[in-house]
């Protein structure tokens, strides 16, 4: 199905980094949820580069929305959001030289050199911009049915940030800030590192940690759309998401069964676990407790030092100094991709559960 | 789709551990290819349970070929293999009583108590020996292509096997053993770890480890269809993984750009990357550079230790001592379902890209 | 997805005519619906031959369910059933000689000579008995949510059976007729034109018309899954058919749309038509009147005067007489497979619409 | 997959008549494939309506490639086309009281009121004008490979054109005329009765018949997914859309299997059939003869005269006059359209077939 994803709730992406526009068709979304376009300003405001730590290609994220809204609500038919490009550079870019790293050597490959190979093309982050704006129709359809979710960095440059303690109060507050951190300490020691790295031509990567509150107990599917299995197909699509873990993650490897397994019991008239390592599945369906996982974003591939490549067209080996505007980070920009992500693959699970009209609320 | 998955090459898993059979429908499968059952059983035999590291059921899986086969090779019509359960001891297994760290709890969330709860009922690992029948298959379809997979134990209960050095010849040799890794001596203290998990009614976890050589470059898809996307989401079907990572994954986050990023070189009449950080995928797209994964495999859940667990239908808090036949690890055993969900995914993948008769090879 | 159909709801079919069995693997039926064997094997009786119009092929139909039922229900989980084939004369069948009007020289060009050929291997109308036997799950179903299914032969070798005048009552009753047509005097002067085709060694063809009761309004999607569209696609995988039209069908190309069009009333609280020329379905949605169509069934293209074909090993023009048995009509036997299939089309639809437990009834 | 149809070649709609625009994503085209945007234009006039015979709104159709192509050439990559709607006039419509034949009152049922019922919004005929630009797409690359698709009107009104003799050289002529029939006085009989009907403040149905010639045998799948049914799916969501039939269609009911079947031939070193009852596919696969099938148009649903209805909001029965602009018929519009779905279906079975880059030509 190549560039659209979901059964029940399905999305689209189109759009090159340095053409007209990106944009996104969601179709599926419930008949009736208010669309406010302030929440997706915000929410769109949260990907965008910000200060000295991100490019300074300053798109506005100006987003049209073409239908599927009426009256200031969802229609239930396809919404199709187009977000214009407007503050392009192609000059900065050139098709002979592939940028190690990105995906201008395997576009080659799949595209024969038709490809717009200008800032990326089809491959470019600028499509998380489209990607989030469907994604804040969807976060808000999960809150009118009480799911939320948050995702911090975990860990960037190095610097580790504070575990979630209390997430149904942190995710609020954390979001409203510019960088997403529990602790904002080792978020200004993160920024440094950041800062450190641009310096030096270079940029670093990090991991995201993801947690969901309020999804139902029984979605998802044995075999083979688990929850792991589709949350994971959408978010390794995220540009520089090159590992995905649930639960305890790759740490079970080290563990016992004893340890691992989480202990099952009634309480308040609900069946919970008293742990949680399992990150809210399992055999691939969601048992109640919050959703956790984690998302490694590798460090930016565009960095200002002189890096090998070779011509594609004369095959000769050379040295590429990418010049352009950059971001020497990403991960405190992919936080929200990957919330929009998360949410548009919750959408689906759960209308494909409970049918077309859920979401809506009662 | 649920139980099904691929859009050219697609799977279809049935069956439950302590009914009549589990079994597979491949669809999409090139005519011609040569079928040899000797292959599938011994492909099925590096599935099994082996010696004292592993549980007392010991089937046989003697599979039948229902459809899609005639005179040795495949038709091109949809290929049915049946395994029928004969080893069945259901008397282990009570419905009241939810395993933690197992779906039984899910499952009753999800078929609100009709689901076959015997042995994990369809959440069974007895389904991946119908998976990795149709893993022989699609393994046999690549081999006419000349792509090889191959899966070792990297780590087991706090043991690393050494890395690979030269795929091509040590993949072969690794698979003829019955315990799969690289250094012998590093699988002996594994299988000793393992022994002692045994002993004290524990289990212990891994991390395997797989590489694919002769995959042509150019396949796969930006949004949503990334060869990692699709993989992950097959590979966390699998019981127990609860992560997978390509290439350097999560030590991505303490790196910087200019170590992650692979440089580009012309040689011999190709583009290739002189290192191989990204395992093989750029942009989600194949470079010609071997694909390399790692999947987290958890501590079996099944273990002898009392665990705390509440009685489904009065929802009293109690104590389950399991006692039945299991795992002490199911590490070694998942490797061959890796290959299979590995080699599935990449016939899906290559036919959506070169047509339905390419495996067939020329 | 080939031979794969649904999104909630998903049939996948596999086998050969004379292999070792064909089969059916019913994903997305909800958990709880209770399964008679005694019903199944009804409702596959009235697919099989009968009497003298009919070929001397005389398979049980005797299927064993291999999965996705437990304690006499479904547990949610897929269901396949096996159907064995026993009455098996391969000898009758020739690879070189492809028949005119069959799938025999198509299933060359698609499977280069790796088909089997025998009996028209995974293009046999036998398939359609385990279609008819997920069909049966499928009819059992929607009956716990009051929707009901009939189809009659509305033409068969010139002769017209009755229309529908009180569906609700005439389906029951007609079921039980081994030859469904709504007026015996024309159903018995049918049966005489079979056999005096029969006895030309000829075949003839008809056409069916379903009526479908009880289908909730506002099922369907605008684009592309219509409820026609999703029908349709389905409705000509039976064998035979070629043509398909819903409400008035053809016959509005000579109407005005002052006649086509149906009046809308309110009445006792629901917004009805007061005439279904549209039989119960505009812009792909359900109206919530009865849903009406008809199937055009071509002759049986086995018949057993001498045929002009081709060797397609030497290429040489030559002449085929079919011996083998086989059917001077399929038109009554068609009935059960289109209420099959309408019935597996129709769970998706309201899967989709509704959630997937919604099946199981309140 | 509700808005998006199709597994390698997919198309995706969206918009609403009244809105800002309607559109389309067109994924999975090989890339190279010139885009001449004056065949697109000239494409989309052949959709819009002509003349008296026709509706006074005049959309300019004026589109705008989003998307996927590059320096005049397809990139491989997603091509989203928007069409804005500039000659809206909305006070034409009423929420309250929902056409007969229309889907008002359906897209209430599904919708729950908050459908854009402005022109039909989500149901308009509109957005065939997207789904034509799409098509003009899908032509162009089947063009690469000596594919051609034509439509013409073979009845409307009662009045009957002649049928194809020499498509190969019928098709272009006929397709130069602003009135696709084969038979220009006939097609001057049958805009003689639409201006009658018109006059009357009635409308009129009819017939499309369209072949396509040089698709290469072996195309398409036995179950489900046959070259009838996927076409069949999405001819059924072209609007008025209400019967299918391929080949002889439903005139095989009252013909013999002797006269029905195509006698098979080895003629110029390939298999032939000498007659094309089947119109070009047996089991659901084509056997490279020309494709042969025929829709059937209800009349308009939009007429001039009183028509009964109900209010929505209050159910009171009432009679409705429309005002506003409308077709009195659209037989010869929806040739374009079925056409273009033709176009798209056959691009997605052709690139599952034989791989993303054949449409692209050696």
């Amino acid at each position: 199905m190549k560039n659209t994803f979901g059964s029940s709730v399905c999305v689209t992406l189109f759009g090159e980094s340095h053409g007209t526009a990106t944009g996104v068709v969601l179709d599926g979304i419930a008949p009736g949820i208010e669309i406010k376009e302030d929440f997706i300003s915000a929410f769109l405001l949260r990907r965008r580069p910000v200060g000295d730590i991100s490019t300074a290609r300053r798109e506005q994220d100006v987003f049209q929305i073409v239908s599927g809204v009426f009256n200031g609500k969802t229609t239930g038919t396809p919404i199709c959001i187009v977000i214009p490009n407007n503050n392009v550079r192609s000059k900065d870019y050139s098709f002979s030289l592939p940028r190690p790293g990105h995906a201008d050597l395997t576009a080659q490959f799949k595209y024969h050199g038709f490809q717009d190979y200008r800032g990326g093309g089809h491959f470019s982050g600028r499509l998380t911009a489209a990607l989030t704006a469907a994604g804040a129709i969807a976060v808000s359809a999960l809150k009118n049915r009480g799911i939320m979710i948050g995702t911090h960095i975990k860990k960037c440059a190095g610097i580790c940030d504070d575990d979630f303690t209390d997430p149904a109060s942190q995710i609020p507050m954390m979001q409203s800030k510019g960088f997403v951190v529990l602790n904002n300490e080792k978020g200004e020691l993160m920024q440094q590192k950041i800062r450190s790295a641009s310096t030096e031509k270079d940029s670093v990567g990090g991991i995201l940690e993801t947690v969901v509150l309020g999804v139902p107990a029984g979605i998802g599917e044995p075999w083979f759309d688990t929850v792991e299995g589709a949350l994971s197909h959408m978010l390794f699509s995220i540009p520089a998401v090159k590992g995905v873990e649930f639960g305890d993650g790759f740490a079970f490897a080290d563990m016992r069964g004893s340890d691992a397994n989480d202990p099952i019991e009634y309480e308040n008239g609900k069946f919970v676990t008293s742990t949680n390592h399992n990150g809210g599945i399992n055999g691939g369906i969601t048992n109640g407790m919050p959703i956790v996982f984690r998302c490694c974003i590798k460090p930016t591939p565009s960095i200002g030092q002189p890096q090998k490549t070779a011509d594609l067209q004369s095959g000769e080996n050379t040295v590429l100094e990418i010049s352009g505007r950059h971001d020497p980070a990403i991960v405190h920009r992919a936080a929200t991709v990957v919330d929009s992500v998360t949410a548009l693959v919750l959408c689906d699970l759960l209308a494909q559960r409970f049918g077309t009209d859920w979401l809506k609320g009662e």
